[in-house]
């Protein structure tokens, strides 16, 4: 069997080394002779395991003190409804930066409790790019402001970070958490479902200032108000414990490969290698602006749509797996997070150029 | 090392072949040398697994064609909020049973969005029991009528479903779904977190009569709206894949050993078992009467709190695994959900007996 490289947008790949981890000790975790999935959340070895997570977590992405950090259930789309539920109550309006299907989704979301604006700030010309923005001023009259700092289906990544003056700064961080170095103080939140960099699906983390914590609507769920699940250690009610062990994994595996900071210099390095070949090809086009191409997902497209689809089929019976690109955009996507060796990049344009080859016309 | 029992009330013990399987596919998943986790939920081959673990369900516990199935995040205690979002729209007004804590905390939960009644149906003499309950009349004013059939703090069961005429009847069956056979048609909707009988914590499932579909209040969130999740297969958003999974390995395993009707006689000899013992001791004592004592949770004590503590200490170090009870209740509790087997029970009874001899004054 060739080596199998799986390009999926998420539930993306795991690092192999934790699946392996994973594996060996599935049904005897510490000793125990019983599955972690099997042992109750308050346990000693389980609270020790999660006090580790958050340490380990707090370490990699530089989180301040003055921040909580949250393990819940309900994915992105639960916070969509969460953030407005907790935050929605002082102006009663937010501001929602629309750069693609992602942020548009979770304004809509939102729409559910509140007075929401929403400013389109993606402009194409020759090629896809985040216009210039200048929020300080109107940013006051709003609770929060929220963006999408990486947009998974056009493959377009925000790397300035928008100046919202004191407004709290919200931002969804599904596609790119811990996938290069931030500054956490400016942001009042971030949140990510696991399933691309930390985890399997199935649970979300949420970094929130303190200060933005202890207001939350009456009519908020107990397991989405994060006064409630800060007091508890996110355990309020039982927590998906299997999926927390396996991002405690991901998160040592992180630190043993040198931390954010190693992590941001493979990720350039496997999307330098990808968008450069496709940049000299003439045969592939990536439509997007170079200074907001994701780091995550590399979207790409022959002529037409059949060669397109011949593309998809040939690399999938050659073990690249998953290089369809979303059905609102057509042709190709690479997702390329933390746990894709350079290796498969290799593979990639391996086999991109034979491809090419074969099929210029 | 002696044989481990882990008689955790949740997350409990898996079946053994379950984690088994789990184990040996953990890096290569239907032959696609990736892992279930790993995979998008939307592929041909994990939209094939969900089909058939919900044919499986279906089978298992005999659900009629009129009821959904949905397969959510967010726990039970997700499912409390959930549900009045849902179901509290035409009266506005819904009665709660109160049976112990789980389900006086689903009614405080649910006074977050409505006007909540609420009936104690314990009565505590000699033993502790549940109420004759004469419903019809009263259950007509209200949305529905919510109880918890199976109490895992006390141990109480409630085995003849509360008549509540057309009201429609909600239970939370987190801790004994799939434990015996049910006529779903009593019920307007069912919910079980899975972490006991189902699969790993982190999904939930709802089996909800359509009629009960398409009148959430606006504020609902998108992900426990039962109309949007009905209509999208569960997957508004990413699914927690790999519970989902294990839950569909479990379904397959249950229906192996015979189904729910094997399943049920399996439980009620484990429970006969020790229930028999316990009455025949004079050492130690279950404080709830016969017709309600839970065939999954089995609460007992001794004389004092300093040999219950020595109880716990000593069969932990002989493999009997978390059998200290709910810190509300102290002495003792063994889970024997599906997945113990009666060798886990005899073990159990053998070890009471030797630390009987051992302590009797």
């Amino acid at each position: 069997m060739t080596q199998v490289f799986n390009f999926s947008a998420g539930p993306a790949m795991m690092p192999k080394a934790v699946l392996e981890q994973a594996q060996q000790e599935l049904l005897n975790w510490q000793d125990q002779h019983t599955s972690v999935m099997e042992v109750s959340h308050r346990g000693k070895l389980f609270m020790e395991m999660i006090t580790q997570a958050e340490q380990d977590f707090r370490q990699l992405y530089a989180i301040p003190d003055n921040y909580k950090i949250l393990f819940l259930q309900g994915g992105a789309r639960g916070q969509f409804a969460a953030i407005p539920m907790n935050l929605l109550n002082k102006k009663g309006k937010a501001l929602y930066l629309n750069g693609g299907h992602w942020s548009a989704t979770a304004a809509k979301e939102a729409r559910l409790f509140g007075d929401i604006d929403e400013i389109d700030i993606l402009e194409q010309d020759e090629t896809l790019q985040v216009k210039a923005l200048d929020l300080r001023d109107i940013a006051t009259q709003y609770d929060y402001v929220h963006y999408c700092p990486n947009e998974t289906i056009s493959g377009v990544e925000i790397f300035d970070i928008p100046d919202v003056g004191d407004t709290p700064l919200v931002a969804d961080m599904s596609s790119n958490i811990l996938s290069r170095e931030i500054d956490i103080n400016k942001f009042g939140l971030i949140y990510a479902g696991a399933q691309k960099n930390l985890g399997p699906a199935g649970i979300t983390i949420v970094i929130v200032r303190e200060d933005l914590i202890g207001n939350a609507r009456p009519a908020t769920p107990s397991i989405w108000n994060y006064a409630v699940q800060s007091k508890s250690d996110s355990m309020i009610n039982t927590p998906p414990t299997f999926a927390w062990y396996l991002c405690s994994l991901v998160f040592k595996h992180l630190l043993a490969l040198g931390g954010v900071k190693a992590v941001e210099q493979r990720n350039i390095a496997k999307a330098d290698l990808l968008y450069q070949y496709l940049d000299q090809s003439g045969f592939y086009r990536n439509k997007v602006a170079k200074a907001n191409r994701s780091l995550m997902n590399v979207t790409f497209t022959t002529d037409n749509d059949e060669l397109n689809a011949k593309f998809v089929a040939e690399a999938t019976a050659c073990g690249l797996q998953a290089l369809k690109g979303h059905k609102v955009l057509g042709g190709m996507r690479a997702s390329i997070y933390n746990a894709m060796p350079i290796e498969g990049v290799e593979a990639l344009i391996a086999f991109m150029r034979k491809f090419e080859a074969e099929n210029r016309g």
